[in-house]
């Protein structure tokens, strides 16, 4: 019962992400005294109310000696909402089970002072799961001050991301395309370098899909772009950046409280974010095409021999119609 | 029990296979009346019995009133061995069971024949797996008079199959070079072009394993070869095959009983069994590195734009060790 009443909160949260930085996409459920769902919230856009005062509004009396399942440790500071320990004291809750403690020193310490109040509360639960999942971007910009950046993108079989004159559609098929459009929903910023501006004039949306929002649109450069291009249009905001150095990238990013980035590309600005360690997790889509020739999807990352290769972890392998989804993270987490 | 005595029949096969050629590597099970297992067999080299013959001589007498179960139609034709119907009547077997007909119709007509003698004989148990299993190769073989080509290769996941300064030692994990090993003792041939022993001087012979025999070890292309290249050992038989042309290298196999062949690269030799559509099956090993540089693993296939990628069919993915190992048909089979 708890184990699903998790999974309701880690569905919940996925809807929110991308709409939540700098703060994180949060979900919590509250099960009335007989273990029934009566409340379930997600982190609202930064100043409104967080997943536990959600899920309790919407549980209302019904949460007194109930349980409140929450993805992330209850807050307990005053920051630009009242800490969220509060509210589940005043709710009466008698037990919480989060998954994650807060790695946030002034944030954590909301399960000791929940557990010091007479509360059942606990964490762990589900914890590798949310870790991976609706948290892993925001945990990672928690541990490391930087934004996780994925790196994805879509090549045949024999490692082209092009044909020999250019043309790339279509690589993948039409699910995985639909997916990556979802997949732009839920991040915060979408980051292509100028050659890639300049050679596909790209929208950088997402689309297909009713998206509440788009992702920031951020081009990586140093060059001039035509004015009329599409990343100018109105359909999202932009950012320029006018630096080689990925870290000076991050920290930009950060500045405008990116904490999600997804890199597509091309092999230039892929390959210095390898070169420099700032990627943090590779989303392939391997099409069962063969073309022999054009593009490959990686430029010089500074390895110049085998046994200097970049090493990772492939963490999950599936289909996504008829592609391969491979996602890989660093085999050496990248401090 | 009948699946059951099928997948005995496929996995006693499977251990022939490479030693059978130019006939099929087949499996027999021979079950009792009750039902239990009295006799597993599969073919001998050519010249020796069949896998039916082999299982009835071990069941005896006890195959009276039983069951045989039989990876291929059993043949009904004298070849170089009396015909396997023969042995199944005059061992007295009640039922017949067998996954793929004989497409050869010199051999064909089993099953009926059987059924005329009063046998209950009945072909389709699990006949797609035996088909893309232990029959794969001999099928293709059967149908197309061509040998079956399985292009196997090992990448990093940005399509890579060496470093910029040529190293390739190793760019996959000893599990997935392991099974390649074992891959090359189920295989009657193994191909590389003149290019790839000039750069690698490769042994290309099945080690690390107790390999009963090693596969044929053939060179494809017109120029010289030093004559201290290793493929010139004593470890395994090599022939040279001067010709450019896909077509004439299977004729020249097709003479030497060959049926099942694996290319092992490199690039120009591959483009061309690709561009001719004599890549049978795509054996990919990907391994979670990034490189940024170095060899891809096609050359030229005759593709210039996307839309005219060779299409590919995934059959397979699932992990070796820590690499993904993908396994892919020609979406349009080749006639
Ligand atoms: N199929 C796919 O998945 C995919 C995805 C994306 C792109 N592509 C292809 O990639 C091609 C463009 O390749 P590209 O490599 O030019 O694209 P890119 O990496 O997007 O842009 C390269 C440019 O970014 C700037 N830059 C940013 N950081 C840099 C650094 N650390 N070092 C050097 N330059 C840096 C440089 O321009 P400044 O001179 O302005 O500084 C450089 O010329 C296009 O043909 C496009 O179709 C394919
Ligand atoms: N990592 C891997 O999986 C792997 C596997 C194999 C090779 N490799 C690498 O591949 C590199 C060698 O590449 P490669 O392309 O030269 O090797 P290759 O394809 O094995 O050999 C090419 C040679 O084969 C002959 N050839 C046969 N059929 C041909 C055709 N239809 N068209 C043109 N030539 C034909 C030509 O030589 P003639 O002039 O003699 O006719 C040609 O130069 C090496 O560096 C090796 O390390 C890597």
């Amino acid at each position: 019962m708890l184990d699903e009443a998790m999974r309701l909160a880690m569905a919940s949260s996925e809807l929110v992400r991308g709409t939540t930085s700098p703060n994180p996409p949060v979900g919590a459920v509250v099960l009335d005294a007989r273990g029934e769902v009566v409340g379930v919230g997600a982190t609202r856009p930064p100043g409104g109310p967080h997943a536990e005062v959600v899920a309790l509004a919407e549980a209302g009396d019904r949460a007194r000696g109930g349980t409140a399942v929450v993805t992330l440790e209850p807050c307990s500071h005053h920051g630009r909402t009242p800490p969220c320990t509060e509210a589940l004291l005043a709710a009466g809750v008698a037990r919480v089970r989060y998954a994650v403690s807060d790695p946030n020193p002034k944030a954590s310490g909301g399960g000791a002072l929940l557990r010091a109040a007479g509360v059942d509360a606990e964490g762990g639960l589900l914890a590798t799961e949310v870790e991976r999942g609706p948290l892993r971007a925001w945990l990672h910009f928690a541990r490391t001050g930087r934004p996780h950046v994925t790196w994805k993108y879509a090549a045949t079989l024999d490692g082209r991301v092009a044909a020999a004159d250019g043309t790339s559609r279509w690589i993948s098929s039409e699910e995985s395309r639909a997916e990556v459009h979802v997949l732009r929903t839920r991040i915060d910023a979408i980051m292509v370098g100028t050659g890639t501006v300049r050679a596909d004039d790209p929208r950088l949306t997402a689309r297909g899909i009713p998206a509440a929002r788009q992702p920031l649109r951020v081009v990586v450069g140093e060059g001039d772009l035509p004015p009329g291009a599409k990343v100018f249009d109105d359909e999202a905001e932009t950012v320029r950046v006018r630096t080689h150095d990925p870290d000076e990238v991050l920290a930009e990013l950060v500045a405008r409280g990116v904490v999600d980035v997804l890199l597509e590309g091309g092999p230039t600005l892929v390959g210095a974010f390898v070169a420099a360690g700032r990627v943090d997790r590779v989303l392939l889509y391997t099409a069962p095409k063969l073309l022999g020739a054009g593009m490959v999807a990686l430029g010089d990352a500074g390895v110049a021999t085998i046994t200097d290769a970049v090493g990772l972890v492939v963490e999950e392998v599936s289909m996504c119609g008829p592609d391969v989804r491979i996602s890989a993270v660093p085999a050496v987490l990248n401090g």
